[in-house]
């Protein structure tokens, strides 16, 4: 195995849209994906499955019905299975996912936030 | 939900001794345990699991029978499950792992290096 490693500012140099999650690794069946978000997502919840979100540079917020969480770079958060969230950043801010494979990004609160899944860079 | 981010920094500051991952969230059925490595770990594998390397400052390398590779901050590696690995790092390095509860650091090759395991800090 003479492999590379996958470098997270050479991955996020290759897309510009926000909101549409681009896979750069598969674990068993999880995948790790990047994100470029800025301004506010729709809420949605994940029925089955908990959402992890890392901050890789910039900052941002995930609003749930009762309160908030922010996030800065070098935090993570779980946002645990069922439970309604919506995130949002005021300025851009680069994020990696991590959740099973097949998860869509809103849920079942598709519209046209709705990315294509399983899109690999 | 008004609970608070998971900050590596803040967490990384709470521990010193090398190769002893601890746990600080799950997502599912799986763990993020950070560590900080030093120095030779042992060779091993994990037959059942994938095991995810990200590092978070530093640098180190993981050795496999046939190569390796080497990684730096912002990067990561996915480790397929049943592939003989030995980590290592001259310099301290900072690193967050992801793979299923349950999975021993050493794998079966048990010895000094193998950690107590489902720490949390």
């Amino acid at each position: 195995m003479n492999e590379k490693s996958i470098n997270f500012a050479e991955k996020l140099s290759k897309f510009a849209e926000h909101w549409s999650p681009k896979v750069i690794a598969e674990m068993n069946d999880y995948q790790f994906k990047l994100v470029k978000v800025q301004g506010d997502f729709v809420w949605h919840d994940h029925k089955d499955t908990d959402e992890v979100f890392i901050v890789i540079d910039g900052e941002m917020a995930i609003e749930f019905r009762d309160g908030e969480v922010r996030l800065g770079k070098g935090e993570m958060f779980v946002v645990p299975k069922g439970v309604e969230h919506k995130p949002y950043a005021e300025n851009e801010c680069h994020i990696l996912l991590v959740e099973p494979k097949g998860v869509v990004n809103t849920g079942e609160a598709m519209g046209e936030l709705t990315a294509e899944n399983d899109v690999w860079i």
